[in-house]
């Protein structure tokens, strides 16, 4: 349940609860209802009541802050029938908290240490809002829940029984707060956990995500096709796809097994076997990003770039920027986005500002005017309108390594902002692919 | 209420209801539940009647399709309580968008003609799936509905009372498709005005979005709290505040009022009294950015812009060449990053990198080298880590105008991603309100 009017009203996008139905369907726990509700104590505590009707467990997202439209405290006590009650040790964790900023701590902020009798603090708080686990009905036994079940759409589809809870174990109401980064620590440390200990349940699900550049989406599918219906028909992992403009194509592994080892290891075999067929396009691993990989291969190598970025006008730049520490590799960078620059600041010769003479002739300006082992360079028509007569979606790459030059021309029939985006990973993929040539 | 596994998954991240959310508010009708349920008949149908016990009219979005997991009709039909009948004409004009394409129309799109006893066909139909009008109880009498109110915020904040609807008056369910597009127009064209027509309601809301840089969003708040208390005692308008990072801090105005006209003339009044107020930091309104209007300041002053940025790595390149035609005023940029490069390439003196004598001689030396009348210059340290004896955070600003220099220094206490992003529409915003002064 996601509390918040502004929510209501379309001002901001509830994808804390898409989050957190992921983490669910990951941990093999069925999220049969997702509900909106907004700062109002009356309706608040009616959706909790019908949400446990149907539920065993009931996640409230939001409402936990320190002013007066913060009442999700109130309507979880109201359902429990219980008062609120000052938890003097919440009261000290937040009032080091702000001793810690060196800052007075509001009187306001007290609220947020008011906790409904009989609920528990959760251990993990990253701000000044405390998560609550708000068992119903205490005493009760805590074995026989209807929770888990088949995670992997399974039980989601086809059925016909609504999913009733079963009246004689005990429910939970787990409280945590809208601000995403808080929510999401908690949900993970503390909410998935205990709602695993509540089901009894043994199976684990484990994904890793493999990310690619260099396949379109389809010619992914059809390399792995092999794999996925061997996957299939064991039933043990699954492969998704997934396109994400400049973080490239992801290839997403999720397996289902009795342990974590047992996952790892189903995981493992996946990614070989793929990795045996999707090759030189596998970039890196989960978190791994296309900035980061090719500042760490270049660090690795003693070498140091330059950049002349013309069609995507600085994006380069501010990408490998963004990596703390870029500056041991990343030398600078130049934009000569008005024509006469490339020649005036590059050294560039005056032909065609959207060519492969150009783009050769602006990365080796690059490695002479910057001082780089490296020069990598992008000119193009990033539309809407074609340049220099070039279409719209023309980007050329040049790029300048060892004395030797090399450019591509690529084509993205889109519009300007993932033009420029495909534009400038598929820059840094070439870099990244001409690099390991030296080693070899 | 949004139908589909994908949605419970986290696959997929509900818009459509935040849409809907919006239009309805903008229509003055109040919204105070959204619920997410999967592709199970008897989730469903459970859900839609829980829905039915708190709300006078319940629109169901999704599951429409031709495919066996397509199963609103059904529930819906389940409760009404009536049998699905094939409606001929429906079957007519979905067969005759199979024709237009020259295309044959596959069995299984029949289902799609099918209608639940008592219920209307939406006269818009944009694709294949047709909208459904669902009354309850027919004949009963259609006066007395709940629906309208106060949905400015006052009705869905403290409140004790549950929304529970008018038990008297006929309840209605609205179906209409997933896919956006044949969604919006279903919702704007059919089932707003029928909820008009039903609530006999004839206000309409309207919002305007003033977008500012300068105040803290608690700075803005105090600064307009005469307005907003003015405001309140009236019930006309509301203000609101959005930290929006890289967009600046947005105030967006809402008014209700019985017409249009009216409510564009509160809105006007309001814009006009909050710009007396908080003046120079409003840059513009609605859809506007601050790069937009920067480059169309200087384009009407006939101006051309160069950048060296260092502390933001050509984040201000970037977002000025997102905005097409940005080449008539921004000759380019220079990204001395390695620290060697503010001499070599832009002819800066030897001093500190994070200094106000860097920051003025990296915005001459860009107007210098890029042949521009104007030059902005960056450089501090974006964190985690100190850079050159400054705190993480520091950020300098250099401008360079009709041959003066300017310096600015700022402080970001936040991670690095949003140092770089506030330093980038901080430096922006001082090249906006300095330019205005040419003509003074």
């Amino acid at each position: 349940m996601a509390v918040g009017t502004e929510l209501l009203l379309g001002q901001i996008v509830d994808t804390n609860s898409s989050w957190i139905g992921e983490q669910l369907a990951l941990a093999g726990i069925d999220s049969h209802f997702q509900t909106k509700v907004g700062d109002n104590l009356g309706r608040m505590t009616a959706a909790i009541e019908q949400a446990l009707e149907r539920s065993d467990a009931v996640i409230v997202c939001g409402g936990l802050g320190p002013t007066p439209d913060d009442i999700t405290r109130d309507a979880i006590a109201a359902v429990m029938g219980v008062e609120l009650r000052r938890d003097e040790a919440v009261v000290e964790r937040i009032r080091s908290m702000f001793y810690r900023r060196d800052r007075q701590m509001p009187a306001n902020n007290l609220q947020q240490a008011d906790v409904p009798v009989g609920a528990r603090v959760m251990a993990v708080q990253p701000g000044t809002a405390p998560g609550l686990i708000c068992p119903l009905r205490p005493g009760a036994s805590s074995d026989g829940m209807a929770l888990g079940g088949a995670p992997l759409g399974g039980a989601e589809s086809g059925g016909t029984e609504p999913g009733k809870a079963d009246a004689g174990a005990e429910k939970v109401i787990y409280a945590v707060p809208g601000v995403p980064w808080e929510m999401k620590r908690m949900v993970s440390e503390c909410v998935v956990p205990d709602l695993q200990a509540r089901a009894g349940e043994r199976h684990v699900i484990r994904s890793r995500t493999l990310r690619t550049w260099g396949h379109s989406e389809s010619g992914l599918a059809e390399l792995l096709e092999p794999e996925m219906r061997l996957l299939d028909s064991t039933g043990k992992a699954t492969i998704a796809f997934l396109a994400s403009g400049m973080e490239g194509l992801k290839v997403r592994i999720t397996a289902k097994a009795a342990d974590d080892e047992t996952a790892e290891t189903v995981l493992s075999g996946v990614e070989s076997r793929a990795r045996a067929v999707i090759g030189e396009a596998v970039f890196g691993v989960d978190d791994d990003t296309m900035e980061s990989v090719v500042l760490d291969m270049m660090r690795s190598q003693g070498l140091t770039l330059g950049l002349a970025e013309s069609v995507t006008g600085g994006l380069i730049a501010a990408r490998l920027t963004e990596v703390p520490g870029a500056s041991d590799v990343l030398r600078g960078a130049v934009v000569p986005y008005d024509r006469s620059l490339k020649t005036a600041v590059l050294g560039a010769p005056d032909v065609n500002a959207v060519s492969s003479e150009m783009a050769l002739a602006m990365a080796e300006g690059a490695c002479r005017v910057l001082g780089a082992d490296v020069g990598l360079a992008t000119t193009g028509a990033a539309g809407p309108d074609p340049h220099e007569g070039a279409e719209a979606g023309t980007v050329w790459i040049g790029l300048h390594l060892d004395g030797e030059g090399d450019a591509v021309r690529v084509r993205f029939n889109m519009a300007r902002t993932m033009v420029r985006q495909l534009g400038t990973i598929t820059a840094l993929n070439l870099l990244r692919t001409r690099l390991p040539a030296r080693d070899g």
